[in-house]
């Protein structure tokens, strides 16, 4: 067995409220061959799903310090501080790392839009089995959120 | 910009209920090295955030059609229709992908628990700045799901 499944599975039949120290964790994470993890956002409240990103190592540690969720952009290869170019931030309310450790789960109080789309959330594409339909409109126009385009 | 892209670009401004046929979306999801895309499973009527899991075209394809999910397991390197071995099957109410074609929401009635520890949810370490706090007990044994470990 992996050592990095070895603290995931120990803390399988772990009492509740059992508690492992942060660097301990952060080790025993299977980060991918880039060096990141797939973390979900859910708005707090109404427990929508809004987007999922990718975080790294240092991104995870600043975004439970700071309280505002910081991915790492892969297209961008640099950090994203959702909201720092749109204004629409999220705020860390809890985080979850799921039982083998390879998926963040973070509740968060998204500032607007999560989408660059202008929508609450990422995923209005719905499926059928012969399609996709669009589900929903934009709230808001994304030149409201990041200017016209300058092209 | 790569020809996967184009059709989510596209689609970004397209009224509501705009539709495209399956072929030419499950052709323009940018599948990952391995041909794989992430899937997030959600509880339809309690809205928590389940598991997250990976599906190739092929699964995708038989989930939308069947309406029952079937993922593609990779430490097992073989389709995992959810619930076949524990019977916790997790039948698909409605799916959804986002807006550039890179992650499912599966939205799922889950029969039983879908941690394979017996819990509700896959999501039960919480995190914080200084470390982990296991959240939640299992609501049933695994060995009720799975039988005793042979060993």
């Amino acid at each position: 067995m992996p050592s990095s499944l070895t603290l995931f599975k120990r803390l399988e039949k772990a009492a509740p409220r059992t508690r492992t120290a942060l660097e301990d964790l952060l080790d025993a994470i299977p980060w991918n061959e880039d060096g990141l993890i797939p973390a979900i956002a859910q708005q707090h409240d109404t427990k929508d799903v809004l987007m999922m990103a990718w975080m790294n190592r240092t991104a995870l540690q600043e975004t439970l310090e700071k309280m505002r969720v910081c991915y790492w952009s892969r297209s961008r290869q640099r950090f994203w501080r959702k909201g720092e170019s749109s204004g629409q931030v999220q705020w860390l309310k809890e985080a979850y790392l799921d039982c083998d450790g390879d998926t963040l789960l973070l509740i968060v109080d998204q500032q607007g839009p999560a989408c660059h789309t202008g929508r609450k959330s990422c995923f209005y594409h719905q499926l059928d089995s012969e399609g996709a339909t669009i589900a929903s409109a934009p709230d808001m126009d994304p030149e409201m959120l990041y200017g016209a385009p300058s092209s």
